[in-house]
């Protein structure tokens, strides 16, 4: 059995235990959480310490699965604990992935650990097609479409104008340019041609809806250079309709082959997701898997899903996969 | 430079060297057959060479592409190179693979090469989205469904029958199937439900078309278990509008998370690809770049899809990859 341990119990965490539930070859050795420990229940009856017990417990655990935030906690929290420990994260801002990756895998390095960064699916799962996509038809384009799903960072900006409640955002990929790259045409695609965004907005009693509604629309980076559309709705509904954490998206690889470029082709790997965070750890636990593998094998250092052999991810031996899957 | 030979030239082998032609890292050493060299005329001015000078040309040969049929060429002849080359084929009779593996890898240790088997889409990329699929869902379902796109197996079915001049047999998945299982239904699908096929004949003149087209519909294994439709076309009509080898599909995983299985998600891999012997071949290409990398490495012996790391395949080094791609 593997033994995992969590870094941070919200709704990554929460996921992450879940699927380590699911998984017949893993076992949870416990939570670690800045939280008072008393504070936080989780959903099994798996232990949660308070963050500092967790260099202790070094020899109980075979991973880490860190479930902090990009923003604030993951570039100082993986590499202080990947000196120690074989951990994984899912690290997403695009552009400070070298300096995290050269960050981790100099702590990693120290003591031998193998350390496995941006895991999820953008970045990681649409990373691997973006990947695969270009080496297998190199003259062609990329398109990255995501949703419809709730963006927090939308949600949250929206949040943050006055005599606005509560909210939530939805990106949506407009359909249209979705078909056009289907169809192998490689449009070039301003912002406002790929996706549209959709509020939910519940104002505060008395508020002026049209001014919200205008700051919404003109708000620079987050709204401006999208087809917006605002619905106000009562509290009552937004609990009621707009729970969920829905996500997804596509990729895209428009390529040609032949001696005059003549024949057409398209990939397209496409998630349709009832729960952004849940599907995000269940991608999580698969490379903790492949990290504590890798690790037996007396690998180290930082390696990202690109490093990764996708046998090294599923519970199975290579016979059984290569009789039952290839 | 990679320095490629190909074994073979058929639609793949020419394949191979026009993916070669346009792979900026890798040139083509030459192409070898069991015809008469001199009756082989390649598209660029690579030399073509009979079959039994490759190995006086080892030192110049950094992989060789196996171009060959799945029945009768590559049981023995990937045996046979691999002793001596570092080889990619494209084996695809799913039955016989661990068997092939076995062999391919005992002639691959002998002299510490590598070899990769079952290259392609399906084998290959299916397979790769399988696992992927399986690895990050594990409570789930996969859906396989082809097309559309020209079975050969098929149209030479019909060939085979009398008064019989020529034909092209598509395979079609049912809209229908692929929409439930998009849904997250899981649908439970028989052979019938997941495909249709469809054929246009040419027939001899004066032929008995109902007693034709009866017996193409009730062939056992090939059209027997299947909606099949049946066009007598002429054989202009077959010349101008089926001339093409188009193929495709897609791979689904429809899985669950959550603690009560409550979250449906589902991956979808598809492919549309106007001729399934170029695009097989550009992902055997990727491969062989793939193959060179990890023989310069010093690993050896019969690897598949699963095995390989995706950074491997793709030209850009890991800094590259993971500043544009991550």
């Amino acid at each position: 059995m593997i033994k995992i341990g969590i870094v941070g119990y919200g709704n990554l965490g929460r996921g992450v235990e879940c699927a380590v539930l699911h998984s017949q070859d893993m076992e949870l050795t416990g939570v670690f959480t800045r939280r008072n420990p008393k504070s936080v229940k989780t959903h099994s009856d798996v232990p949660v310490y308070s963050m500092d017990k967790v260099y202790d417990m070094k020899d109980q655990i075979d991973v880490l699965v860190l479930c902090g935030g990009s923003a604030n906690d993951l570039p100082k929290q993986t590499v202080e604990l990947a000196e120690y420990f074989n951990v994984v994260d899912s690290f997403d801002t695009h552009a400070k992935i070298p300096e995290h990756f050269a960050n981790v895998d100099e702590a990693s390095k120290k003591n031998k650990h193998i350390s496995i960064i941006s895991v999820g699916w953008d970045p990681g799962l649409f990373s691997l097609n973006r990947l695969y996509g270009q080496a297998i038809l190199p003259q062609g384009h990329d398109y990255t479409f995501w949703g419809k799903g709730v963006s927090q960072g939308h949600s949250d900006a929206i949040r943050r104008i006055d005599e606005v409640k509560d909210a939530r955002q939805y990106t949506i990929p407009v359909e249209a340019a979705l078909q056009s790259v289907r169809n192998g045409e490689n449009p070039t695609l301003v912002t406002r041609q790929k996706h549209t965004r959709e509020c939910f907005v519940v104002a505060e009693e008395g508020a002026d809806l049209q001014r919200i509604e205008e700051e919404i629309k003109t708000m620079p980076n987050y709204f401006a250079d999208y087809d917006t559309t605002v619905h106000f709705i009562s509290e009552a509904e937004l609990l009621r309709d707009h729970q969920g954490i829905p996500h997804g998206g596509v990729v895209l690889r428009s390529g040609t082959t032949g001696f005059e470029q003549e024949n057409k082709h398209v990939i397209e790997y496409k998630l349709t997701l009832d729960s952004n965070p849940e599907f995000t750890s269940s991608v999580l636990v698969a490379y903790a898997r492949a990290a504590h593998r890798m690790y037996q094998e007396g690998q180290h250092g930082c390696k990202t899903v690109f490093d990764i052999a996708p046998a090294y991810l599923h519970p199975e031996s290579g016979d059984e996969l290569r009789k039952k899957l290839l």
